[in-house]
């Protein structure tokens, strides 16, 4: 089941802490997500540098979103990010691609670049399916 | 090297995403640290629960100062995180251990409980240890 | 459910690859194993150490028999090993401890120390738990 | 720096635990390797699969060669693997690719495929490369 863009933003508009974040949906399509985020002050560590929360939560919710687009809600179980460049400044933007999915798991990789391209952070998710769906169309339907 | 739970704390005050994400430093010592969050709206994800990515910045975060007390700069370079049990309330607290301490690299354990004790998340982080160290004396100096 | 060390032990003597890597169970209850190593020349890598690949199966067997010895199949989805130092000689200890357990999945602790105690690999994993059930009983009543 | 494939054969056929798990090398060259494994009745594990234990020890063994390729001594300190789906028989394919390479870090990601193409598990490994070197082209004149 595909929706549309639009139904899966609002789903994941209401995603509080990523609003917190700054992060931004860019795309989503069935196991497929991209989204940014800007680096400023608010998500610098005790060097200055991009916290690593902040990638990990970016990485995470490109993730959230790949894993929930089939419309059985997904719930991470298990995550690993490894870091590769600090990051001071400018975009990074994230995406998300699935790697396997069965009935009751998915597995989803992670790519984070900065402006330039270069990958500066590589995550990898595994979800559980559960037996409830996400009502995306419920959704659309209130605009 | 041994410096003062309030220098440490001085030091990662510094980290402003830890602080948007509402996290408070509660011990710091060689190799180990404890920190709390309070779980409000803001740290909540699309279906209402703890987001991941406060859960991880909590892990992070211990991570980081467990990492770096003994004065060397610590860089993360992998962190991976299981999650057991969503959370929608109350305080949870993360404990970072050291396992292993090599010359330019450390490893730790981070486990997150809730209110309850129950382990709600499990974390390992590896760090790479720089040449550089972190004046912990001179922020001590200054207060 | 428990079984005897003796039922368990028979189900996993079916495990050739572990036979084969030259790994011995020395303890099994619920949530709980332990199995031993000795180096030989058959278990080195390319510069003369124990390979990775040989303690990532012995913590990977211990993780299996832990998982599975309340009975319903247990199939690792995800694990991960860090690797502390290196190993020459003498016998290894792998130590498997459950850390969380729902219906449907289960993660594990696995140390590996050498003969002088010291901390030379660290492994998590995480089980998908079956409906189906390991008939240990039949196993033992075989005998 | 570049060696044959030759030289690099040589130096991974001294890796006696890959070749006691039926590992063949196919491909090496800088940041890059390819194995194979035939699943013979000797790698299964208690319920008659490819044991976790051989699939990792492949995937572990493309990881060490390409991350030796550029000559510098890498040794592993993390590597994590996430299973897909079981296998039975067949030959299995690792392909190891760098996706980060520093003066002390590198970082590999490898799948392993059946004989239908289908992904059924992917690794991730991070070295840390000592300053010392292995002489490949000492290795190669000796021929």
């Amino acid at each position: 089941m595909e929706n549309s863009f639009l139904a899966y933003k609002q789903h994941f508009d209401k995603d509080k802490f990523a609003g917190l974040a700054g992060i931004e949906l860019v795309e989503a399509s069935p196991g497929h997500a991209v989204a940014k985020m800007e680096v400023t002050p608010l998500q610098l560590n005790s060097v200055g540098t991009l916290h690593g929360g902040a990638m990990f939560t970016l990485a995470d919710f490109v993730f959230a979103v790949a894993s929930n687009t089939h419309g059985k809600i997904a719930m991470a179980i298990h995550t690993e990010i490894s870091f590769f460049k600090a990051v001071r400044s400018g975009t990074i933007t994230a995406v998300a691609m699935e790697i396997s999915l069965h009935e009751k798991l998915g597995t989803y990789l992670v790519e984070i670049t900065d402006e330039s391209g270069t990958l500066v952070a590589h995550f990898k998710g595994t979800a559980y399916r559960r037996n409830e769906m996400i009502n995306f169309e419920g959704m659309t339907n209130k605009t």
